[in-house]
């Protein structure tokens, strides 16, 4: 059964992924079996995950896969527009199939630079930097902007790739309950010297919104920077989809940094810093991921370049992903589970029970849907849920039968 | 005149790049400059860097650039062949522009699954798991298998992403000198549980091969595990380009683990671990940089497949590289520069001085050749260095002409 979920663990600011895999004796290590020995220990690991019913497995998908898909995070439907795979490929016979090096080196095309003002320019920002992906993006972001002698206040629902980057930070971190405003003004409280507010805009497991105006008066209050991982909210939230921030009416401001990717509402990959000029010439000079990285290849520059210039000319299919997310939330809601009011495009459904969660998401696979799955260790309110994703492409056809097979497979229907 | 170095530095094991910025007074922290001042410290780590000539530009390249390219990691010259291309562009057409999500979720295709064949086929190993980049890669690589109560021996010259992955980690770590496997051997002594030993199998800045047979035997003897990042040495080193690992006689071990990326030598973009089916079950299970990255983009996938089936066909693509690598040395050594003899397709010239090493690169780039510069505190052993790749296209012209303006360009010419 377990072999069913579809989906990984999203870290919400508690520890990593278990390792504590007993270690096995290894009797003949100087002998015959020492080579095998070596990795001994990963059996002792595999066997503890197979017993939690923890293991995943992957699952390659065919060209025309039979399921529909609400888990993806091509929100607006974009990665398969024959335009947005068009302007890839035009890119890859343009520019070549890679960068060839890093972006100091040899792997900076007029290419990157165009995506670079034109994401810079769409989400409201001063400069902004393109990255191979989001979580290189973040690593970037966070280690250059929290420095020892620091202070970084991390919101408990972070990602992984936000929390990576405090553990890769020189500064101090410390992390605070999730969405909660005052506890971050209470460590900024009695710091001196730089400090750094890290959030997602919009949370992966539930969908909600970080409360972004507070979150600014109150780092502002203490001249403190705020940085907002926006991988769900570009292209979902704000005017035309220009993002959170924007929304907010915060994008643009010199004490603001953007994280997002060019892998969901774009539907291609990568990932891009936006902020202030100086912010970003501070980045290429010193944020270890982008430097000892290969540029991000022409083709996902080309794809999120014509995704984007799609999006402009559509604006509407940002309101439409959120229209597909509220009648998501409405159906289910109506039918007597419990879903949380979305923010932005995802739709999380609370399940009884881990196991009937993971049976919950098997059953709609077998029924043709293709659901997410979220379960303890990786969420830290103990709360098994499904994560449905709004795609601005779904018709009312689709939403209608979406619904009703998760209904059907329910627990206890 | 530091504008004009090209190179960003590598880390050869020490600390990471200063971050000792002094901390700007914030005046009016609370007052209406508060929002600028947030970032005020940025701009004294700028100045710093002026004064020690240490600032970065990123200089975007145009479709056809007018520099001879030997600062690039195209070593096959496959970037933008043709067929390489056109296999990128076909695969965005295919599959779509982006994966759409984790490679756990909705972003696994049999394109992924076929690449991971071939690579592994090719490369001589049980099985593959391919990543958005080789920085991911060894990311991956190093915290899934360093785990608590481990150790890892890490080499001083390690590239950036490796020394990032035992920051991650969370085994010990101890860095060892620079190729020096008594050395490792010493440091497992006395350790009783998993040790993982990692280097790369050719180093960036000097293009040395590390001494993998005795470093694998010193593992051996201890039970402890090798990790291997052959980013330098794939479609360079070992029968028809099959690596570094292959060379030596270690590909497929039961205990050893090799990185790559598929965006030098394969032209592309992307990274790849290669190892035992176990080792590998273990990364789609706990590595944090696969599990919560949006799988590699199709095109990428495609183009490092029709990179790699090229290669297959054209297998004196490997041995071209290395043979321009030995006449670049052997001409410049001739003329009277210090220059290591180059162990895969890196060859590292040396310069009098940081100030010389900058000036000369920038005079290069003036007489049309692209070429890298290395200098400290990239550089441990202080000394400063030209950086050439020999690429396996260039022509017996190009090869003469880089030649002679390097010589006409050298310091005191």
């Amino acid at each position: 059964m377990h072999q069913d979920d579809p989906v990984p663990p999203a870290p919400r600011g508690g520890p990593p992924p278990p390792y504590d895999a007993p270690v096995e004796p290894v009797a003949d290590r100087r002998g015959a079996g020492a080579r095998t020995a070596a990795f001994g220990w990963i059996d002792a690991a595999r066997e503890q995950r197979r017993r939690a019913g923890l293991v995943r497995t992957l699952r390659p998908r065919p060209v025309e896969s039979p399921l529909l898909d609400l888990a993806s995070n091509d929100y607006l439907g974009l990665a398969r527009h024959p335009e947005v795979t068009r302007g890839a490929a035009q890119a890859a016979h343009r520019w070549g199939a890679g960068a060839t090096g890093s972006r100091l080196v040899s792997g900076s095309t007029e290419l990157h630079a165009r995506l670079e003002a034109e994401l810079a320019d769409f989400c409201g920002f001063e400069a902004a930097l393109v990255l191979s992906s989001g979580y290189a993006a973040n690593l970037a972001a966070v280690t250059a902007l929290g420095g020892p002698g620091g202070l970084i206040v991390s919101d408990a629902g972070n990602h992984a790739s936000l929390i990576d980057g405090c553990r890769l930070a020189r500064a101090r971190t410390v992390v605070v309950p999730h969405a909660d405003p005052d506890a971050v003004r209470k460590t900024l409280d009695g710091h001196d010297g730089p400090a750094l507010a890290v959030t997602d805009a919009v949370f992966s497991v539930d969908g909600d919104a970080a409360p972004l105006r507070s979150l600014a008066d109150g780092c502002r209050a203490h001249g403190a920077a705020l940085l907002v991982d926006d991988a769900h909210g570009l292209g979902v939230l704000g005017d035309g989809g220009r993002g959170t921030l924007h929304a907010a009416g915060l994008a643009g401001d010199a004490d603001v940094v953007a994280t997002a990717t060019l892998s969901k509402s774009l539907g291609s990959q990568g990932g891009v810093v936006l902020g202030p000029a100086r912010v970003i010439e501070h980045l290429v000079n010193t944020a270890r991921t982008f430097i000892f990285d290969t540029g991000l290849a022409p083709a996902a520059a080309g794809g999120a370049r014509t995704a984007l210039r799609l999006l402009r000319r559509e604006p509407e299919r940002a309101s439409r992903a959120r229209e597909v997310a509220d009648e998501l939330h409405q159906r289910l809601t109506e039918a007597g589970l419990t879903v949380a009011r979305p923010d932005a495009a995802v739709v999380s459904v609370r399940a009884p029970s881990p196991e009937q969660a993971v049976r919950w998401a098997a059953d709609c696979r077998e029924a043709g849907l293709l659901v997410g799955c979220f379960r303890p260790p990786s969420v830290p309110d103990g709360i098994s849920r499904l994560r449905l994703t709004a795609r601005a492409d779904l018709t009312a056809r689709q939403t209608r039968e979406a619904v009703r097979t998760i209904l059907r497979t329910a627990p206890g229907a």
